[in-house]
């Protein structure tokens, strides 16, 4: 029957490609996470427009709307129009099978394994629970291409399940509020690559974005109006369940706390008045450890928020206390020396204790940053790990677990490959027993929201997130990086298509810096830019604050540059070749050429944001005549003049400082490479 | 004030391009559509965190939200997160001045004129009536550059007034189902380019799209399920009266009307069953004029339409009655003889003058197609000319109302160029006394959806139907080509950014066709291709069906290619400077080159959906070829060999044939130019 069916839905390309077809060799795997065991064949299962799919075993609402959404994604990715949810599973393409149920609140560490066995004739996904389910969906949606003879999936045979239990993305919303909107479809791509657990940042000294009932004018005082009604946040949790991810919510204390005390100054060291904080940084407020008012509050609110949010785990922050606000206050200092507590650790940590006690009265673990490990606390904390390895090792060798972030840091602009080689069973972490490995749970990427708004977001959690999401799913021994870059570039369009707006919004935004005037010159630039790394050139802007509008090149350029890893690629290969491949010398010279003779001052003359990019482009053009120069060196065999090649490579060193506009030029370095070559290296020698 | 805030807010920027302010030229203005009076200085008005606005005068909800949507559509232009709403009008950037309500329900030829006055200090937006508002506020935003200074609007005087009272688009929505949320992003462009009339054709052979309560066979049976519920169209009317639109729904009768009958067979005139209608065409199925149960029904169901839409104006169809089913039904037959009806033309116009009574009962006014047009028919129907200005003027002669879409079929694909040569005031129209012409109330664009879905529409409509808007809205000497396209282009990126989709959704679909592969080679062929033009070719499928996937290349192809046209220019330029321009030499050089080593042949080896556009990429190479020799003829000066240029010209003939990928290739006719111009033309005489 698919053969008639699809003689009658597409017989024209069929009538007209009948002669083409050809063997079909076994591509790459175009997986991401890659599964933890597979074997892959040469042929193809095809998806027409008879494609059925039936559940078996355990039945539960969540699956149905899975499946609903399963065929919506593939008639997105199909153009097909596929609706069909086969009653018998004897008729079924994909037959499901689910063992039972998960537990009712998913908890870490829960069987999150599926197999997927394709034939030429149909597929069988199987799972012992729901959350395998899930994942096995994401993965035969991934399969899915535009083959020779239609569309279709590789014959298969998948056994996969995580190396890790907890796979997490933690997005600020108190920096730069975030729609819920803007959450959802990042749950969408974490779902699509198999993250399970979003870390909601939800208060810091800029903003706090929950509704309370119980104490409102944090708020309604402490948010500008932009929070999450309850309704909301249950929606959002309802949502993330059905996607196999659990919502663990974080309220940072007794620091980052600014935004509590608008609505709440008798919760400061200090008294007030405050304000919602503006800037960037580590503040001075602190709660007051020292009060019983405060811990009454804490335990009122926190039972809100324990009933509000039904993951197990709650997240108290503890994080860059730096104790001024204790320091001036002198029935703080009395209650220290009164207790016994040597520091402001000490005091913190008599903090933390007592607040844990909250928490767990309320059956919920702890979890907080690497300072509220001091000692005795309770094991069934975990320390998240801004600070490394070490600390993870250390907490695991006295039993806690841990959770790896340092190196995750999506906000600091690294690139794909740089978070790819970080894993959180290295260095320290790599030499523990095999039990106090248990202890190390996984990881989470953070994207801290100081330089990030709602319509840039995307652009700075994907598709970096994607590689981080496979390094804690995929087994130890998947790091080609080379792979990773491939896959990585098709996922990227795979989570696009699926609402998240990382790609597509790139050339709108490069538009309205431009004045929607012809761009191509601009995208020129833009496309071998990426924004400053790391928070001391992050912060380097004159002032910054949370109403400066998120509107210049340095937010609209990506945070890895395609363009620029491929020349820096093209150079490599040049030069490995010893430089005589010709075809290689040319295309090195047309983009040279092209970004030598782009001419950005009619665009930059109009519009006020293109101004700080002047030095940058004009630093383009130079550096590129610097490579041009120097491959004609090189072909024509002949030997620069010693003062030619210093004055080049102090050309490009200066192009590679950061500029006002706060981005760097990244083709810079391959340039300065082919500056070096050109006169006595390896080119030469062989000529 | 204003000053202060801009330091706070944009500090850095500021400091770096003081030095570079210059004197600001008055630049072209970029509104669509044009203005009926403007006047244009060189001075400009900052827009900054301090922009506020007030409301004056008659104040109404829809007012509101319009100021809120204006000021989150000018955060978007700006990337300034703008809320403040100033309550004093002394305060106020913005101010805005409405004089009184306008009616409940929108009547075409409500004043709808503004004014607005810009000035260095503020601007002020007045109107007599809420439509007039709406229209300023579209125009205030449009305004709106990044300029040298900061983001700006120009010191302006403008009165506007419309041309027309009627200036809409039809969306069809029966062919395929066009979901609300899509209707709705098309109402935020039709809202931005000022045109008022929806025309919502809601039924056809096809699909039957709208819940009746009191017939529900006609969508449970009539629809695939796929059809608006009545709640949700009352929503939908709602969100187009915010926006100054009226909704006109269509019925169409007594043909086009299959889906009508799969629930109610003794509708038709022939037996049942009936099935929803899966191809296209005109089809034999029509309503029997003869029995009075079709008129009660008519009656009951025209009742409940006409309570759902409030809209004044009622659009019954009419078009295309082939008459086999009245021909094959004996009883028919009788009928007409024993009334005296001597053709199915006559028995049409005996059903339409019965429709008319049911329909004017309800104090609504009909309109239809120009097949409704019959002697007889009362003075207050309005006729929809596809024919064109001839049956308009017939019309109009005889004191009827009409409206012109012959050449506004924007789903021909023809170039914005041609649709903006169409005016409703032309050929016999032009003719009439100012008495006639009164009659010709405007005209509306026809979105018909054989080929089109939700994922196209945007593209198919946009940005070619805003170059109808302004000829609907501006004086008619507002006519100038080469200024449209480049307006045409801003206000494409501009409509983009209010969620339409049919820039940022090319490049997704490419990726698609091209399994997220690398696209750059596709999207040069795809750069230069439009999809074949007019019925004829689009329909020449195999046997094209409503269930075919719209995931082709010609569904990703834009109506219109902007670098062909550019292109063309670039031709035209270089032979009107008789081939002397090297600059431009070189120019086209790089273009033919970049088609001439496109190589596609990876990308179409691996996927179904790129095989049939082998042909096409051959071709392009083929001809852009021959196009580089001319210009070395050319350059060089040499007289090519006769059978050289007869030998490039079929080349070139041969490449501007359609292909089974349904696609044009539309650089084929400037290369023709060149090729042309190689031998004894005007660029030899002169070397």
């Amino acid at each position: 029957m698919r053969t008639l069916v699809l003689l009658v839905s597409v017989p024209l390309i069929l009538v007209f490609f009948s002669g083409a077809q050809q063997a079909i060799q076994p591509g790459p795997l175009n997986l991401m996470p890659m599964p933890s065991n597979y074997q892959l064949t040469s042929d193809q299962m095809a998806i027409d427009q008879s494609f059925s799919v039936s559940l078996t075993g355990h039945q539960e609402a969540r699956l149905d709307s899975a499946v609903q959404r399963f065929l919506r994604n593939l008639s997105r990715r199909t153009g097909m129009s596929l609706t069909a949810q086969s009653a018998d599973p004897a008729q079924a393409k994909l037959l499901i099978h689910t063992d039972q149920a998960s537990k009712e609140v998913q908890e870490p560490g829960e069987d999150e394994s599926y197999s997927l066995e394709v034939t030429p004739s149909g597929a069988k996904l199987s799972a012992p629970n729901p959350l395998g389910t899930l994942h096995g969906l994401q993965t035969f949606l991934q399969l899915v291409e535009a083959a020779p003879a239609g569309f279709a999936v590789p014959v298969i045979n998948i056994h996969d399940t995580p190396r890790f239990v907890w796979r997490g993305l933690m997005i600020d919303v108190s920096r730069h509020f975030i729609p819920i909107d803007v959450i959802k479809r990042n749950l969408d791509g974490m779902e699509a690559v198999k993250m399970n657990v979003f870390h909601w940042h939800l208060s810091d000294d800029q903003g706090f974005r929950v509704e309370s009932k119980k104490f409102p004018k944090l708020q309604e005082m402490g948010s500008d109006g932009l929070y999450y009604t309850q309704a909301q946040v249950r929606d959002l949790i309802a949502y993330a369940h059905d996607r196999g991810i659990r919502v663990v919510p974080e309220f940072d204390m007794p620091g980052h706390s600014t935004a509590w005390f608008v609505g709440y100054p008798e919760l400061a060291s200090a008294p007030g008045q405050y304000q919602i904080e503006r800037h960037w940084g580590v503040f001075d407020p602190a709660m007051d450890p020292t009060r019983d008012r405060v811990y009454d509050f804490l335990d009122e609110f926190i039972k809100e928020m324990a009933a509000l949010f039904p993951d197990s785990y709650f997240h108290i922050g503890g994080d860059e206390v730096n104790g001024k606000q204790w320091d001036a206050n002198p029935q703080i200092q009395d209650f220290k020396r009164s207790h016994g507590l040597k520091s402001n650790n000490e005091l913190q940590a008599y903090f933390t204790k007592r607040l844990e006690k909250i928490v767990s009265q309320l059956h919920k673990n702890m979890v907080g940053w690497d300072e509220i490990l001091t000692p005795g606390m309770p094991n069934n904390i975990v320390i998240q790990s801004w600070r490394g390895p070490g600390s993870l090792a250390a907490a695991a060798k006295q039993g806690y677990r841990g959770l790896l972030s340092n190196g995750y840091y999506i906000d600091l602009m690294w690139s794909a490959a740089r978070h790819y080689a970080v894993d959180p069973m290295s260095e320290a972490t790599a030499d523990l027993t095999p039990e106090e490995k248990r202890h190390i749970l996984g990881g989470e990427a953070t994207m801290w929201s100081e330089y990030v708004g709602p319509e840039t977001i995307d652009s700075r959690i994907w598709p970096r997130t994607a590689a981080i999401a496979e390094k804690l799913w995929s087994p130890s021994d998947v790091r080609d990086v080379n792979s990773m870059y491939a896959r990585l570039a098709q996922i990227s369009w795979r989570l696009d298509s699926l609402g998240l707006t990382h790609n597509t919004d790139y050339i709108p935004m490069l538009q309205r810096i431009a004045n929607d005037e012809d761009t191509a010159p601009l995208q020129v630039l833009a496309d071998v830019v990426e924004p400053v790394k790391g928070y001391r050139d992050q912060f380097a802007r004159f002032k910054p604050t949370s109403t400066d509008p998120l509107n210049r090149l340095v937010d609209a350029a990506r945070p890895e540059s395609d363009a620029a890893r491929e020349f820096s690629n093209l150079v490599d290969s040049f030069l490995a070749g010893q430089c005589k491949d010709a075809a290689l010398s040319a295309r090195l010279r047309r983009l040279l050429t092209k970004w030598h003779e782009n001419n950005l001052e009619p665009l930059i003359e109009k519009s006020f944001l293109l101004q700080e990019i002047a030095p940058l482009a004009q630093n383009l053009s130079l550096i590129s005549s610097a490579g041009l120069q120097a491959i004609d060196y090189i072909d024509r065999g002949e030997e620069p003049a010693d003062n030619w090649k210093t004055e080049q490579l102090a050309l490009v060193q200066q192009a590679q400082q950061p500029t006002s506009a706060q981005l760097l030029i990244m083709v810079a370095s391959p340039i300065q490479r082919l500056v070096e070559a050109s006169s006595g290296g390896a080119c030469h020698s062989t000529k």
